[in-house]
């Protein structure tokens, strides 16, 4: 069976505009004070979410072709990154929170704005030395995806970057994932 | 881009081999009692991933063309959900658990074994008249696909199915989904 990419023909910069007006945001949500960014609309309409699928893709055929795992984060990574995988033609890992995989597991404790919580992930998940990318929705102060990138370090795997659909700068959660590089489609 | 399957050449039954050799099962988790079906050795291995895809895909074109939107409960159905969605060339809305989603939505209440539980959707995210099919990774009782379908009554669209990759037979979900079709690609 062969797939015929429904952005075949446009630009990366149309692409990328495609992705950021399919972006929306609600002020407050879910607490006063916080901006929710929205990525729903991209998955509703399905020439977004191959745009998205599709700049995934070049960006790491270009810059880490010795990919060999996309692991991804609950839930919304689980959206994109089995896409990505399966375009790559490599596995998908998924880190969750405490408590929802079964089996032997290997957890993180991590920092939230209020309080802390645990990241999981099957202890046969990743094998050590494997490369492998880590893959969210979005990149705020990039607590979980430090999680993310910390599990792995535990499991001797070895982190190439991390992807996102927005990153929000002024958040500075790429500081805070250093020496880890991060790719971003949609900066805000 | 062109994109040639993993399992080109591999018959369904094949397929459903692989698929039914990487679920695992864990006794008693997440509590006492209960066996955990666990799909995330198929995501280890993209052949199998795309075999899950492959037989969705194959079954939707042949039963239900006039499909217009692919619904995915959270979390597992956002694995597997995506990757059909971009197969066919359509849409995919999440339905979530309360609280997850911003803007205005429609939630509905349903039982769990122990206690009350409410799943929404974004009031945006469905059309009147549109021709949906929900996925989820595991049919157990029902409780959350048959929340999903209420919510996809309740916005007017028309359900035309339930897609899973797992349904434990004994626990009677798919009585509890009727009139709606339940089609699962392995039986436990």
């Amino acid at each position: 069976m062969q797939h015929v990419s429904l952005m075949a023909g446009s630009s990366n910069a149309e692409k990328l505009e495609l992705v950021a007006q399919s972006i929306r945001s609600f002020p407050d949500f879910p607490s006063k004070g916080i901006l929710f960014w929205d990525i729903c609309p991209i998955l509703k309409d399905p020439r977004t979410l191959t745009a998205v699928t599709d700049l995934f893709e070049e960006h790491v055929r270009k810059n880490f072709p010795q990919v060999e795992l996309i692991v991804g984060l609950d839930a919304r990574g689980f959206l994109f990154g089995p896409l990505l995988s399966q375009r790559l033609g490599i596995g998908f890992a998924l880190v969750r929170k405490k408590g929802k995989l079964p089996g032997p597991t290997v957890g993180v404790a991590y920092d939230l704005e209020y309080g802390k919580a645990e990241a999981e992930i099957q202890a046969d998940a990743v094998a050590p030395g494997q490369k492998v990318l880590i893959i969210d929705d979005l990149l705020a102060t990039g607590g979980t995806l430090f999680a993310a990138c910390e599990l792995m370090k535990e499991q001797k795997a070895e982190v190439l970057g991390c992807l996102v659909v927005i990153e929000l700068k002024e958040l500075k959660g790429a500081e805070r994932l250093k020496p880890n590089s991060v790719y971003s489609l949609v900066q805000h």
